[in-house]
């Protein structure tokens, strides 16, 4: 199996960088192809201009963006990693998305101008991190970033088997709770091989 | 008055910089003080990095950062411009809310570990466009941008008022419609300027 994992956390010692760290080693123990990125170690360009909008291959763009564009059709499992920042990505992952997930490569429009997801098959997973209690998130802001991945990305995209969990109150946990909840990754993982 | 404007497009003659032009010409002609901010043609940088998340004072970050917060602070109306990108605004603009929005500027803790909002009594307008039509944006992904910018992002900084309108359809738009769509603009800032 081919895995595209995919991280955005500006502290390199992030409980992102964890979870990413533990998604890696458990996949790369059974002998799978495992894509890694943390964007902000690879200082990743998040900007998206017209002349790459308007490109109509993707031969013709950055080949930071035509390598990840390779991969993420490559991939069987896309796992996306990154704290809530105003119930969205960084900007950073945020511009990962606007220029991997490109027309041609994660969609296409019909000639009703209907957009068609071209990811079809593949799974997704997705991990979060806030530091607002949840009852508190929830009460305040519903939860943004489910609908943002499950239904205006991945589904978009043709993709729907999606995982998601989010840690709540991150800035206040113990190292137990962070150990715990890194078992909780390990048992999803775990759980998503054995499907 | 004084008014700031920010508009994201990456093409520098896009709907998105009409709206602009003609929010800015409206308050300009009623002599308000207008701070206006084309974050393309600026090259506003949008990456948050940990040491301006760690500084405890606006001081000590970067110069475009300390005059974008000062001018946050001064307006008493902040129209904000984009268009829907995946339930978002564009990579650029999700980079100037992390880092204008800044703790200590837009909102605080209390000591309970609360949000505090620190922008009471501004208010807010956002002009948002897509080119999904509206009956398949609203089934498919509701209104995304609706909750993120009025709950997630203005409401949490203390801005309760805030108007919010979407164009839909836009690149299959005449320039009939658009330009109804602009005398929208107009009677939305005119009815504010009554109220």
């Amino acid at each position: 199996m081919n895995i595209l994992i995919v991280v955005c956390n500006p502290h390199e010692n992030s409980f992102n960088h964890a979870i990413a760290e533990k998604v890696r080693a458990i996949y790369e123990r059974e002998g799978n192809n495992v894509y890694y990125h943390d964007l902000y170690k690879e200082k990743f360009n998040p900007l998206l201009y017209q002349d790459e909008i308007d490109s109509r291959t993707t031969e013709g763009i950055d080949n930071t963006i035509q390598d990840a564009c390779r991969e993420l059709l490559d991939s069987d499992l896309i796992v996306m990693i990154h704290p809530n920042w105003w119930g969205m990505p960084p900007a950073m992952m945020k511009g990962w998305i606007d220029r991997v997930f490109r027309r041609g490569v994660a969609y296409r429009f019909d000639p009703f101008g209907r957009s068609v997801g071209l990811l079809e098959g593949k799974k997704g997973i997705v991990f979060n991190t806030s530091n607002t209690p949840e009852e508190v998130e929830m009460r305040l802001y519903g939860d943004p970033l489910g609908n943002l991945w499950e239904k205006c990305i991945f589904e978009m995209c043709g993709i729907k088997d999606v995982k998601r969990r989010n840690f709540f109150g991150v800035v206040r946990s113990s190292e137990d709770e962070r150990e715990a909840w890194l078992n909780i990754v390990n048992d999803m993982l775990i759980e998503e091989e054995e499907i």
